[in-house]
């Protein structure tokens, strides 16, 4: 991609009302523009990255067995009314009057739409387990929107549903997308740590959050350090019985967050210097809550004895648009952002030092070819600005590698290679620089 | 994928309220299902179709030189007042109420939300021409909702938006769209007729549908059979000048909606035998608006003069969710869907005639992880079903090859391959099959 064909409205002034880092990067490097409180639009480089974190998440429901539907935006509010949660949502949920005087809900969580779609269609146990997920926008009507994307009232989020005969295989469903969580924000560099938390409004007795500590996080978590030692890929995950060891590994060490924390459980279990504490930004949530809406909604099942009973469910959700953000509030520095490969809207940021210099350009445009053909996304800052200005946008966008092309090494056949992570940059050959990069995107 | 491990809630009864071939087959194919009047869940078979009809249409958006962006679905009501549009867009707009009473409209389209993003951040010609685009749901609100997606009140639309200095420069950029469209149609093996149209409450003078001609289309089209021999593909469409003589060839033949239609004219300048009217879904509709929205909102630019002028506007339709009902008109029979391989949701279905032989299964499972490791999307009917069952509901979800393993056939190494779009069934062997899928599936 060309810059000067591209749309990337950079600024320097930071947002007037941005507090934390990701708010204020995502609005100065052009991802995001607000339209109304708590409602964004997302210019370029913000989709891109969205839709590539929407991808990790797609790829790994799959791989867990989680099949793809999609639900509408605005739901009936009968459902509700069946669930006995219309009352007592309260507020943050949006209600709309259409011109027929009905009322549709814009969804907040889809447990009740689900499992209407469940009981029509299902209704034996040989069709299960089954495991549901949708990727959405919702909306929250939060009293006080804040932080960008980190706690907007329109938001993309993923959340998968799970159908069980009995608590047992109930259990098994629900390991299976705690490690399928563990591995999708592994894959984003992210080490989430899974927090025995309160399950509020969703319900149930089993629930966890997914948190990585950041100093932005919203509220206070406490672990074992050997937690964030362990690592899902390194465990084998072919049968039940596997996963189930792998998550009661997991879940043998403390971990709570603030409302679940108990200070004597704590420093009775965990060494001092094992002791963790520090602000969680929860990323993924996930629920056990057997009948919960299966019984007041009558999704029940003939099991193999010919008797009927309620279906076991679990809901399981991540916050697409907001792992944008938390991505961002874990990897930056003063000058930018600093995204993980696997998430950058770009993997390669070609500057051309001198514009008019049409050895330059050419090799430039050879170079940006070249990556394109390899399968690796590459923009080429060909804009007609300054080298100090494409240098500070490079930083800022935080694009993984950066090629920065000038008349004096093009002559001897180098380039400057610039790695945005370690800000470390080296004069080496085209070659060696293509290789460098090739050998690192692709060994990931 | 194993039939038995999905979810394709297929039944046999055709819905009461549906009236069109394309609701009847969506629901009974189990590719939706309605929730509200007009609002409906998309389940598997559906979402997968809907996301290869928009790769098709973000491909070639792409291709075009068009930039993706994400605006919300729901919007200020300010930016409608702006525009003058707020008071006469009618009933059919969904007004929202937040908690605290703000005023916000679940979006119908986006003139006025991108000729706000555009005026922030766009002052000069430099970054001119700009096209930006985006897949969002929106929101009509119907008087009565009918025919399925086919209109439906919540679906989704891509809408490109286009911006240029002036006259002529927004012309080319609504000559390349419309290229843009005709390409698109056609990879979808949709002939679409560009209709001139009446251009409503987008407002401007130069506006065009894209219509397919059905006998369940909603209104009346007129056209010289001409146009329908045109190919788009076989024009070479470079340089602007050879997209404006591909355009003008089109636009050089009579064509006209109900409105537009004037028989004389129709009658003088196309021989009778040449005339075509016929019943035309509408599925595209590309308008050039010059100042309509940039005037009353400011969206002025900086020319090459210094002298500040109104940016010229286009925008540019297509109704994904009505395209994947539209596909269903154009291509049925009396035994289901036969989908254009291109959008197809899976490409092969396997379908196993002796379902407890063990022989059998294993061909089944062997050949379903060739076709997927050659790229082809294979779903494997291992159900505990009768083979009567697995044919109909083969031909029903209408998956464009069928590969029909039995034991008398497997001992001799052969399989029974049926293609759907002709329902022509022969015996040949694993290796001619699996050739023969290729090498129509790969030449497209």
């Amino acid at each position: 991609m060309l810059w000067s064909n591209y749309f990337i409205p950079t600024q320097k002034e930071n947002p007037a009302d941005a507090k934390i880092p990701s708010h204020k990067l995502m609005v100065r490097s052009g991802m995001i523009k607000q339209e109304s409180a708590g409602i964004y639009s997302w210019l370029p480089l913000g989709i891109k990255v969205l839709k590539n974190i929407e991808n990790i998440i797609r790829q790994e429901q799959e791989r867990a067995g989680a099949i793809e539907i999609l639900m509408p935006t605005l739901q009936s509010s009968d459902l509700w009314s069946e669930s006995g949660r219309y009352d007592g949502y309260g507020e943050e949920m949006l209600r709309v009057v259409d011109r027929h005087d009905r009322i549709l809900i814009y969804g907040p969580t889809n447990e009740e739409q689900v499992t209407e779609i469940f009981r029509k269609y299902v209704k034996s146990y040989k069709n299960l387990p089954l495991n549901l997920y949708h990727i959405q926008w919702k909306f929250r009507d939060e009293i006080r929107p804040r932080f960008g994307v980190m706690r907007g009232r329109e938001f993309l989020m993923k959340d998968s549903y799970s159908f069980d005969l009995n608590e047992d295989t109930a259990k098994i469903s629900y390991y299976k997308m705690f490690v399928a969580y563990l591995k999708t924000f592994q894959r984003m560099e992210l080490k989430a740590i899974p927090v025995s938390a309160e399950s509020g409004p969703i319900g149930g007795n089993l629930s966890h959050e997914f948190s990585v500590i950041a100093p932005t996080g919203e509220s206070e978590i406490f672990c074992d350090k050997s937690i964030l030692d362990l690592d899902i890929n390194k465990k084998n995950l072919t049968t039940d019985k596997e996963i189930s060891e792998a998550v009661e590994n997991y879940l043998s060490f403390y971990s709570a967050t603030d409302e679940k924390h108990d200070v004597n459980n704590f420093n009775k279990t965990v060494k001092k210097k094992d002791q963790i504490s520090g602000r969680g930004i929860e990323i993924g949530h996930i629920f056990s809550f057997g009948d919960k809406y299966s019984k007041p909604m009558n999704a029940s099942i003939v099991n193999a004895d010919g008797k009927i009973s309620d279906v076991y469910m679990g809901s399981y959700g991540i916050g697409v648009s907001r792992l944008v953000a938390t991505i961002i509030e874990c990897f930056n520095d003063d000058d930018g952002i600093i995204w993980p490969i696997s998430v950058a809207p770009f993997k390669v940021n070609i500057i051309n030092l001198k514009n008019n210099d049409d050895d330059c350009y050419s090799k430039c445009i050879e170079i940006h070819n070249l990556l394109e053909k390899l399968g690796i996304e590459t923009i080429f800052d060909d804009r007609d600005e300054s080298a100090g200005k494409k240098f500070s946008d490079g930083d800022l966008i935080g694009v993984p590698f950066q090629l920065i092309i000038g008349p004096r090494e093009l002559k001897n056949g180098n380039v400057e290679l610039k790695i945005r992570k370690t800000n470390k940059k080296e004069i080496i050959s085209f070659e060696r620089a293509i290789d460098k990069i090739k050998s690192i995107i692709f060994e990931e």
